[in-house]
């Protein structure tokens, strides 16, 4: 490494960022902006193309980066030679997903680290960081078996860690400058020199942890609990209403208690960690001998709920022939364009297998993302007959429509907040049918 | 009422608390110190005696309670009809434990009501106000069919309302008159009023929050997401060390995020509270027709970590003939005396059946609290030829031990953190070898 032997950082270092996504591409630009050189490198040729042409690929409306394409310390490339042999620190941030079985799919970080590694500068130290989340033991069996099988030093010519991205998307509170980051690496001199490096592009702490499995361990826990978090919420969804009894309302009362942490129930949850994490997390546990019980039943409820949610619509519509239901929202998650595991396919699947017209408006997904069964309208009041409308992605957009434009259009006046982020007594007021996640379905007016 | 039309708290109202133990009393001696006139109601004629001798019954360190027996607006007696004919406002605070199947066992409820509303003076309206946990219906089924029952006329002379307790047993911050009150009751008029009421004592806020069931509710869901949290953190505490992570490194490292919540393993859960609540949700949720997965699983986890430990310990020994072992707490948490479902029974009673001999320490519990498996002992310095010493419940007086002097009593130094309250290094350092729940069980002195 060029900081020779008193590893601080100097601000000359060269940073290699591997994957541009939603994670990469902030990071990438974050550590150039605060002074370092950055080489990006991407496999996706469309994606190198688009960056050099200075447009940001990312459709997050959050994600407002501006590329440096001009700057001298900025640099993308498909090239992995290019990114690595240059670099003092690589950071990969390539995705982790599942499988169709929900098994952990390492096929990206592996490849990724292979082609990391085969370019590496023998004659140097360099730093290599993994960010994508995966279980305890990934990175040394990874990464550690291919430095092996390649012949790589560690210790001399390469350095393993594990440093968490933990941005929350569609949240500018919450991105690659403001969240708190950690770093786990067995080479405490390295950590230390991580923990100031990541401490250069966040507002919020850096801390070094420990070992690479205790920050692995870290990341893979955070979202294993909010998972959990969020199904007692839906649990309580689906039996408070039953009991005659709004969840909202109860939420509401106990969050009044100091040590309560409120979570909103939905109609499913989405992205590529929430429903994804977990998985890893069972995977390892049921390999160490110890199933999880927990995630596992949170993973079926939070799973359950846009079957559940669809089904509950279709109860309320009656026997109407080939009702006809707007669903405003198609995104995971309010004020993103990221449709991946989107709890509305299955909602609007179910829906279309139970003989409805599914119309789509989403102000933020582009039309081509819509599965076949959906078509997508171009406005919120272009429709006419609607049996229902269903609120699925709480965008600020979509919460200012005007809807009494919108109760103008519908043959039958039936709103399902699929959020609970409107106001019943308004909607009500308003001569709409109110009802949604966790409300017991009651119509006042009836 | 006394308070006729307007339904204020004038001040002058008499409150008539049924039920005297880690609720009532400290809730009775509050009212009585924000200058109203409290009658306590208990079927027991010790806690009666005891009361009217000056003597606070409880065991809790924390419970420092004054009981104002000279005060004309105080009194406490075993007869309803003394208490509740000239009272406004009926507070029942009674037990709701479970029976041996872990049904919610409601019996003291529907004694305790039964009595109370014998005794209403009809000529005037009656508050009656039930605080003790229970599913949402309970007030409604039986304190309404009671009134039924009985001819009370409800809205004329007897408003029912509930408002949960909230203490945390051993946590002077979190008592009667410092956590936040709720309020449920049909009638908003009486809502408010005992809004206000319940504001006098309380320095947090004290909230109407609609009907009975929407506090009913909010109570049971507020220890089941407890004990789900404290659950993830003992599935974690069985997980973690068999990927050779220390549970609470990657606690410590996660609670760096801002959106995750840091519990405790421990040895298990225990009290009137966490291991009970959950089955009145487990129960009603059943009844409802959707029987809960994640309450299910949470109890599952936290029951089984008494014997877990116990067999950790016994693998930990090796094969000694009859180790002995010297447990430090019996208490279920750490700063009170109340052993009610402590998880220290059911690890004691496995450690014996197991071939050992259990001595045990608790400054805070009498020895004839203990079970006849275990031996008292008058101090931590009283044993000789111990194989283990196990901390089970973290009262400070255990924690500020001369460990050292328990060092020596050993014939082998294993010291099992079962609250993970001590320091790893320090202990190390000492001779001992150190681990606890969700250690990896490794001693690097070996």
């Amino acid at each position: 490494m060029h900081y020779g032997g008193s590893m601080e950082v100097s601000g000359n270092e060269t940073i290699c960022v591997v994957g541009l996504g939603y994670v990469g591409l902030p990071t990438a630009i974050s550590f150039h902006r605060a002074g370092f050189t950055v080489i990006g490198v991407d496999v996706s040729e469309h994606i190198v193309k688009s960056l050099n042409n200075g447009l940001n690929h990312l459709v997050d409306t959050s994600a407002t980066l501006d590329i440096p394409v001009k700057s001298p310390r900025w640099r993308v490339t498909n090239q992995f030679e290019e990114g690595v042999t240059k670099s003092d620190v690589i950071l990969i941030t390539v995705p982790t997903p599942v499988n169709e079985d929900n098994s952990p799919d390492l096929s990206f970080v592996r490849s990724a680290s292979s082609s990391v590694l085969d370019n590496i500068d023998r004659s140097k130290k360099t730093v290599v960081v993994l960010e994508s989340t995966v279980f305890p033991g990934v990175t040394r069996q990874i990464l550690g078996g291919l430095c092996v099988e390649k012949g790589l030093l560690q210790g001399e010519q390469v350095v393993l860690a594990y440093c968490p991205e933990r941005v929350n998307p569609g949240d500018v509170s919450r991105e690659v400058n403001s969240v708190a980051q950690i770093v786990g690496c067995d080479d405490s001199e390295t950590g230390e020199f991580l923990t100031e490096l990541f401490g250069k592009i966040t507002t919020e702490s850096s801390t070094f942890v420990g070992s690479i499995e205790v920050a692995e361990a870290s990341k893979m826990i955070e979202n294993v609990q909010r998972d959990i978090d969020i199904a007692l919420a839906n649990e309580l969804a689906i039996v408070l209403p039953l009991l005659g009894v709004d969840v909202e309302d109860v939420l509401s009362a106990a969050a009044t208690k100091w040590n309560f942490h409120r979570h909103t129930p939905g109609i499913g949850v989405g992205g590529h960690c929430i429903p994804v994490d977990p998985y890893y997390y069972m995977a390892i546990a049921e390999e160490a001998g110890f199933p999880s019980l927990l995630s596992a039943s949170a993973r079926k409820i939070n799973n359950s709920m846009p079957v559940k949610t669809a089904d509950e619509i279709l109860q309320l519509m009656g026997s109407r022939a080939h009702p006809k239901v707007l669903v405003l929202g198609y995104a995971y998650k309010a004020e993103v364009g990221d449709v991946r595991e989107t709890p509305v396919r299955a909602l609007t699947q179910h829906l279309n297998d139970s003989g409805c017209v599914v119309l789509v408006w989403d102000p933020l997904v582009k039309d081509d993302e819509f599965p076949i069964w959906v078509t997508g309208v171009s406005g919120p009041y272009d429709c006419d007959g609607l049996d229902a409308v269903v609120l699925a992605t709480a965008h600020r957009q979509i919460l200012e429509i005007d809807w009494g434009g919108v109760l103008e259009t519908c043959n039958y006046p039936l709103i399902y907040d699929g959020r609970r982020v409107l106001d019943r007594d308004v909607f009500e007021e308003m001569g709409w049918k109110f009802t949604g996640v966790g409300a017991p379905n009651f119509f006042p007016n009836d």
